[in-house]
Formats: C-alpha cells, sequence, structure tokens
C-alpha cells in the first residue's frame, strides 16, 4: 500500500517567504479493467483495493450484483517491451450467464437508451439494470447521527490529513457504525471501492446502511448507490439536477450540504425522523 | 442559459429544525460527443458552451490545435421516438488532414502506448500527440498576484453562489486579466469549455496565460492545459503525483493549495520569481 502515496519537492511560499520542503502527495495511476481479457475501460486512479475497484465498477454498471457474478479477478501478467509489469491492468471473470449489456460497454451506458440523449434516458438506463429497489428499504436514521457522519469519515481517512488530495466514500450502519472506507483521487473510484469489497464479501444489496461521501453528489455517485441497494447517499457538498432526479425516481434518500448540525434533504425525507427524545 | 441551473424542493434542517423551501441546484445533463458522425464519448455535464466543451475534449486529447482544424460543430438534428430532441448529441467535422489517433479513442488515450499501462506510458501518450511546448514559455508572474486569482474567480463565479455545486476554470493573463471563465458539474468539462472557446477564437497556443482552476489538480487538467499551450496551473487544493511528473515533464509551472497568500509551487518556480517592489 505504500503507491497510495507519493513524495515530491515542493517551494512552499507563505506571506511571501518562501521554502523548500518535501510534500506527501496522492499517488494517481492509470487502470485498466478488462472482462474476460476484453479491454472495458480505463481510469485514473489511486493504487491499492484494485480488485474493490474493478468489482465496483461493474456493479455500479449493472454487470454484477452479487459475489457469484465473479468468478476470478486477477492482475494481467506478463511484462512491457521495457521491462515494467502490468500491474495496472486488471482481468474480472465472469461467471457463466453474466454477460455485459449489448450495447458497448466502451462508449457509455448512457448511450444504450433508444429514446435519445437525455436525463430521462439516463434514469431509463439505471432502472433498466438494477436488480433491486431501494424504495421499500425501511432504513430510519436520525438527523442527529446523519450529523457525526462526516466528523467519523474524516477521523478515519488516515491518508487525508498527509495529503489533502483524496476523495473518500463510507459506508455506515444505521447507528453510525462504519463498515468500510476507501479513498481515491477521483470520486467515483472511492465509491466502486466501497461497493466493490461490499460485493465481493457478498453483502449486496446493502440494505439499511448510509453511503457517505467527501464532496459533491453527482448522478453517477446516486446511480452507484442504487445499484449497490445503499438506501441513503450524503454528500459534504451540493447535488446536481440530475442527481436529485434519479433519487426521487429510485426512492433514495439525498442528503447534502451535510456540514456541522446543519444539511438539506433532497428526496425520501420519512427515512430521517428524528427519534424520541429519552 | 436557463438550463445551467434547475430548481427543487428540499427539506432543509438546521440545528434540529426543519423547513422547506426551494433549492437552486446545478443541472447536470449528459452530451455525447460526435466527430464526422462517429460516437466518440459521453460526458455528464452542465448544458451551456456544449460547442466550446466539444471542441476543448478534442483539443485535450490532442486531436485538434487550431481553429482551422474544425470546419463546423453543430448539434445532431431530428427528434427522438418518443418526441424529444437531440440537442445533447454534439456532432464535430474535422477539416481534411486531421485525422483521429489510429487507437480508439472510444476507450482511452492512455491505452494507445504500446509499453503497458503506468504513469511513465500516460506521460509518453502525452508527448506524442502535443503539438508545442510550455517549457521555453516566457511567463512571469508573482506570488502576490496569483495569490489574488481565487478570489478573481470566485467573484466572476455568478452561478456559483446559487448552488454552490460547480467547479470553475478561468483563464487569466500574466496582469491577472480574466480571458474567460467557465463553470461545469465536472471540473474537466469546465477546462474543457475554456480551451474550446480559446481555440475556436484562434487563440491556441495559449502563451503566456494563467489557468486557475477551483479544485485539485489531476493528471489529466495538466494534460488539458500542455495541450493548450497554457504555461501554469493553479489549483485551491492538491495535485495528484502524477499530475506533477507530468507538469515537471512538460515544463509546465503547477501550484496548488493556492489559498490566501499561500500556495504550494510543485514545478516551474522560475515562473514566479517577485517582481521588484515599486
Amino acid at each position: 500500500m505504500g503507491r497510495v502515496t507519493a513524495r515530491r519537492r515542493v517551494l512552499r511560499i507563505r506571506d511571501g517567504v518562501p521554502s523548500h520542503r518535501p510534500d506527501t502527495l496522492a499517488a494517481e495511476e492509470p487502470m485498466e479493467i478488462r472482462v474476460g481479457g476484453r479491454p472495458l475501460t480505463v481510469t485514473m486512479r489511486t493504487p491499492g483495493d484494485d480488485f474493490d475497484l474493478a468489482a465496483g465498477f461493474l456493479a455500479g454498471e449493472g454487470v454484477v450484483h452479487a459475489a457469484a457474478d465473479v468468478t476470478g479477478i486477477r492482475y494481467c501478467a506478463g511484462a512491457t517491451a521495457d521491462g515494467g509489469n502490468t500491474y495496472n491492468v486488471v482481468d474480472v471473470a465472469l461467471a457463466p450467464g453474466v454477460a455485459l449489456p449489448a450495447a458497448s460497454l466502451e462508449r457509455n451506458f448512457y448511450t444504450t437508451s433508444s429514446c435519445g440523449l437525455c436525463g430521462k434516458a439516463s434514469l431509463d438506463a439505471v432502472r433498466m439494470v438494477r436488480r433491486w429497489s431501494v424504495a421499500e428499504d425501511p432504513l430510519s436514521v436520525g438527523p442527529e447521527l446523519l450529523a457525526t457522519l462526516p466528523e467519523r469519515l474524516r477521523a478515519a481517512q488516515r491518508v487525508f490529513d498527509s495529503t489533502g488530495g483524496l476523495h473518500a466514500a463510507g459506508l455506515f450502519t444505521a447507528d453510525g457504525e462504519l463498515l468500510c472506507l476507501r479513498e481515491d483521487v477521483g470520486r467515483h473510484n472511492a465509491v466502486d471501492k466501497v461497493v466493490g469489497h461490499a460485493l465481493r464479501s457478498g453483502l449486496l444489496p446493502l440494505r439499511e446502511t448510509v453511503l457517505m461521501v467527501s464532496g459533491r453528489a453527482s448522478f453517477e455517485l446516486v446511480q452507484k448507490a442504487v445499484l449497490a441497494g445503499i438506501p441513503l447517499l450524503a454528500a459534504v457538498s451540493a447535488p446536481s439536477s440530475l442527481a436529485v432526479d434519479l433519487a426521487a425516481e429510485s426512492g433514495l434518500t439525498l442528503v447534502g450540504f451535510l456540514r456541522g448540525t446543519s444539511m438539506n434533504v433532497y428526496t425520501g425525507a420519512e427515512r430521517l425522523a428524528s427519534r424520541p427524545a429519552g
């Protein structure tokens, strides 16, 4: 895991006073995900938990839904022409009967819809591939508990303090217990790593859990939560319009601007019923 | 431009006190970029400046380098099966002789390298497609002026104040004059829109300019700056290791954590020579 960070020399300027010092940066490397030997996508990610990342990416695209859908994950063997290894290429073997969607994954799922390219088509595409619904999930979380999650996430981010450059995603129980934390230079990768870890542990769908992310809530993050069966997504920053639309359509509770004792609840507010005092 | 934001009803909770109110969100919609009618990629973006986004995306991939490389950009005409339009599909016509790289753009440029998939291959790929070097750019900017750019960027972000959900990219002269500002739910899109606007205005390479971004500095943002001929990239937050490596290899000045009167200079510090007082 030493590659999660990298050291570089930096000129720091404070109030006009320069000083040279070593600095710790978040590592970023490309990783190619293959399925059955076929190249699927390349993502720039922070090395570490690569198999979780690959499994979680496929879960987020609706390709796999359970641990049994994946029969193996391995680094592609062999050295390159100049002697480097190919550890940044991960190949996923799918179980018989688990198919990639007909449309080319190489482009994008949103183009698989036949009704043109728009927000509605994106919502339709998610509905087409999801295996379960989060709408009926009985999760109930008090706003007071939710308000503690950003600090719990930060406290668990060992790497964050040294680089300031990593996005985090944390999976919590309804009681605020941290089940899984992952960090990455990419917000989507951090969520993929959490979901992939859960999938490979046989935990999907992730009923009655809360996914907390350090940044914004985009459409794609809501998509990943819905396809993992997570009923509540909380973000430190703002959601986009399409993120709110997909959350509403899916029955997911979407909380944004979760800071201090304040938050905005965009959808599914019934899950935030305050618990009786005492 | 009304689609840059969208209104949704939200439950706001402050110190346990709930209130319902309308909220303004950053709009997010998918957009497909085609070249000569061939689908190339889909990006989730904030609507607006779509032609700039398409042109800038292609500049950032090293496909186009000048306004003359693009002979036309248009929305694909026609309605979808359910009557929707296809304004989210943009088709770019390239001038004769301007070719897409041999390898499939549908996957990713980083896979075009024959030497495996690693950070070095990513650096090589950028060097292969770039048309000019920023290493000899004579830009000189004082740290005092650089320190004013985040506030200038924020002051110019009309939309930011209403949504809190948009990334910004601003192109400045060496004197701190704002040449172009673009916002988007995606950091990369905001930069693509700035670069695309400049390309279509015949301004590439963007010598002696400064690109200021509101978030982190990733490898891909450095790549976009280098391919646009921008010699200095400044970010409010942290760079990744590979962003620093590409900046060093390209001769680009990379500044991170630009906040208040403080900043970290990761590469190309010679461009930050303080100007003599008085």
